[in-house]
């Protein structure tokens, strides 16, 4: 069946992504939003856009209902839940199966396993996939658990079988502290979810984030698109990604990618998806999750591999057998992206509220920036506060850092405080520069003094420095030995 | 030897596109102006800037003097020309290697050589370029003229010696009119130039215009880049330019691209520099001249190699060899690029000018903007009314046309006329879609009344529009039965 009208169940720049796909493909789109997000791109993008309810989450873009009584009175054919909200709602899911509609993404059923980590862990247990080394289950016997601890290696973790929120984990260095550590978990655990029950896991040190991009279709063909790296996080988030990941050796991708085709098969699984491992520095990987969605650090995948991955999933949703073949793909040039959030990196990363009074978006080769603002426009406070994605590309990795600082420095932003200085702060980083980071990046190697200092930080002065700049500098040199001129630092030294 | 500072010797988005590489590699950029271009983007982009005359070019952006002089007081280390103004100059080169300085292109020779077409024909002589079939210099005896057109087919063109402008040229589509045409010639070119003295050539109808990208540095390597098609032409300027072309084979290709090499080192060739080529129906081509710059179509060439051009030039330039190597280029995907002029279509693309009133451009997967304009800017009188460049880029050509369309359906330009319309109609046509187009594209099948009429011309009218459908549609869904709607036609079909 051909999808003729979607409606994308999103707002900002994921909304927008996804319209400018279906707008290439002939396809109708629809805009929902809330009473928050009236100016909003997306609406003014869409070819038909609804009012769906008030500016919080769970009374206008959470209405299930009410979005599939929109479907219904504007014939849309198909949704596409975006990431967020309801993209990994099994229930929205078989509702708007149960109406007639396309969802555009898995099966509800799979979007169920893969949303408990339990039944993930169960429904792969047929396939070969390397875990965190552990007991699956609750242990009472402390000299099994030694026994188990001494086999799989110190550190361990020791983990509220009820648990939730780090309560009843203990990290245990060796094997000495491991009654006193056991102790305290159970004892925790008990006061938390009246079950002192624990399992124990290996405790992975300095672990790398990778995820393999995967596709499916509804005939049972699987693929995966290579791997992302996504170890630069700020309060467990990533902040920074990027396509190839730095460390890993061709085998190991490969068996990371058939694992996770794997991971993906022992669920039925079609549509786009994303299987998350834990590596660690032996580049042993390990299964965490697998998101049953489209990732927002997608496009890193998308420049590697030429492959429009909305497209995909549209085609998926159709019915559509893949034609991409696995022997075919190939990574070409290295993509990195950084996530602009409206918050303060020099204050602990919270968020900012305020308008973008400036807002100039970096061009040129090899940038791309998906977002969902323009000048003038305030940043909602409702929401998750990412302005943007600045995504470069380049030949090799190096090429695609010196594009990114270039960008960077080159995108004027001024009303919030952003991501953009930690960015920079990242890019020229002996660490990331080698490649040689984890997911520790932020805490070892990052405090605010390390951020290039404003030299100006509103836009009245730029506007200052611009106007003295033209009125002394606009003389033509009317002889060759006199030429007129003016020492500069760059438009973006002045906006950082 | 390192370049450390540039100035680039040009204007609008070529200087600015110069300029972002530069910054890239860590290089200063020093940027020359007019008293016309005091506000323009390039000017406020680069570190250092300087205003070199007055408007018309040859008070300031062919100031050879002027310009030298200033990277002698700026201490600049070497000068990128850009395409146009002083970039093919074989003087400009020579004065800028006297004067100490490093040229980002190729030797004066290689300039001198390439700039005139029979000192090119001399040069690539002891290689095997296949070129027009016909008599290399004047002739006479009218019975040896027949037997010579016969043996090369009619059609022949008949050209005089001394000519130029089309005068004294005439086609002769078979042996029965050829001493007709003969004597038109003859007497056409004895009254516009004193000497009736005629050749003969091959008369290629319905030519492609094909050229190929080479690199070479300064240790005598030289690869090629493949190809560009760039047969959609008005006024005989190329308008919409692609890569690879749809018409070539692995095994012309290959042929092409060897035939370029060889034209380049016939002339001992470093640098970027274009081979063009015509190809007819049966894909026979033929040498028609080398460009000795960066031209202004190389940014297909870019996406669809993952190669910066300019970085490679000024690699080149600082005399490093090249590291590319030509049996491990291959060719990623399909770009496109349309070259966005303030220009009527409909009025026989005549150049307009006025204030860019609205200035937005398209963003998202695949879509490269290089321009040299932010909204409330003016287009210079002075200049080649080329508001941008918008290049898309797909992993097919189907999808790169795709892109292509939705990007001009998203540029919002008021305050000019534009040949956005114009390539949407190219996009669209049949003959480009197949690929079965040539250098009569324009005349073959473009009307003005082939233009999608606008719906609204000017910004107040596209700003009523949102107003009223913002009064309209501010009210949310208070009930799943009753969402307000809008149906809306997208925003850019206001535009056009």
């Amino acid at each position: 069946m051909t999808i003729k009208k979607l409606l994308v169940a999103n707002r900002g720049e994921i909304a927008l992504r996804i319209m400018r796909t279906a707008r290439e493909m002939g396809i109708r789109t629809v805009a929902i939003y809330s009473e928050a997000d009236r100016q909003a791109l997306h609406v003014r993008y869409a070819d038909e856009a609804v009012c769906v309810g008030p500016a919080p989450s769970s009374e206008s873009y959470l209405r299930a209902d009410v979005i599939i009584d929109v479907c219904k009175q504007l014939n849309v054919d198909a949704i596409h839940p975006g990431y967020g909200f309801l993209s990994e709602n099994a229930s929205f899911a078989s509702q708007v199966r149960d109406a007639g509609l396309i969802f555009v993404g898995p099966s509800p059923e799979a979007i169920e396993i893969m949303g408990s980590k339990l039944a993930a862990k169960a429904a792969v247990a047929d396939y070969n996939i390397p875990m965190v080394p552990g007991t699956p289950s609750a242990i009472t016997d402390r000299t099994e658990a030694k026994v188990i601890s001494a086999r799989i290696g110190y550190p361990v973790l020791i983990k509220a079988s009820a648990g939730g929120g780090g309560k009843g984990m203990r990290v245990v260095e060796n094997e000495a502290e491991f009654d006193e550590q056991m102790d305290r978990a159970v004892s925790e655990a008990q006061s938390a979810f009246g079950d002192g029950s624990v399992f124990i896991e290996k405790y992975v040190t300095s672990p790398h984030h990778v995820e393999i991009q995967v596709l499916g279709d509804q005939h049972g063909n699987i693929i995966h698109l290579f791997e992302r790296e996504c170890s630069v996080q700020r309060r467990h988030q990533k902040v920074v990604e990027e396509a190839p990941s730095a460390i890993l050796t061709p085998e190991i991708r490969d068996a990371m990618g058939r694992a996770a085709v794997d991971v993906a098969r022992a669920c039925g699984y079609y549509g786009a998806g994303t299987v998350e491992f834990i590596v660690n520095d032996n580049l042993d990987f390990y299964f965490l999750e697998m998101n049953t969605r489209l990732q927002v650090e997608h496009p890193v995948t998308e420049l590697i591999t030429g492959v429009d991955l909305v497209k995909q999933m549209i085609w998926i949703a159709e019915g559509k057998p893949l034609t991409l073949r696995q022997d075919e793909l190939r990574i070409n040039g290295h993509a990195l992206e950084l996530r602009v959030y409206a918050e303060d990196p020099a204050n602990n990363f919270l968020p900012d509220v305020g308008t973008l009074d400036t807002y100039v978006r970096p061009q040129g080769n090899g940038v791309r920036v998906d977002d969902g603002f323009e000048q003038g426009m305030a940043i909602p406070i409702y929401y998750d506060p990412m302005i943007a994605k600045l995504v470069t590309y380049g030949d090799s990795r190096e090429e695609a850092i010196e594009k990114m600082i270039r960008a960077i420095d080159e995108y004027q932003i001024a009303g919030v405080q952003t991501t953009l200085s930690f960015g920079r702060f990242v890019m020229e980083h002996e660490a990331f520069r080698s490649g040689q980071f984890d997911t520790g990046f932020v805490s070892k190697y990052f405090t605010p003094d390390k951020l290039t200092p404003p030299t100006n930080s509103d836009e009245a002065q730029l506007a200052a420095v611009l106007s003295a700049w033209l009125l002394t500098n606009d003389k033509p040199a009317s002889s060759a030995s006199q030429p007129v001129t003016v020492q500069r630092s760059n438009w973006k030294k002045n906006r950082l």
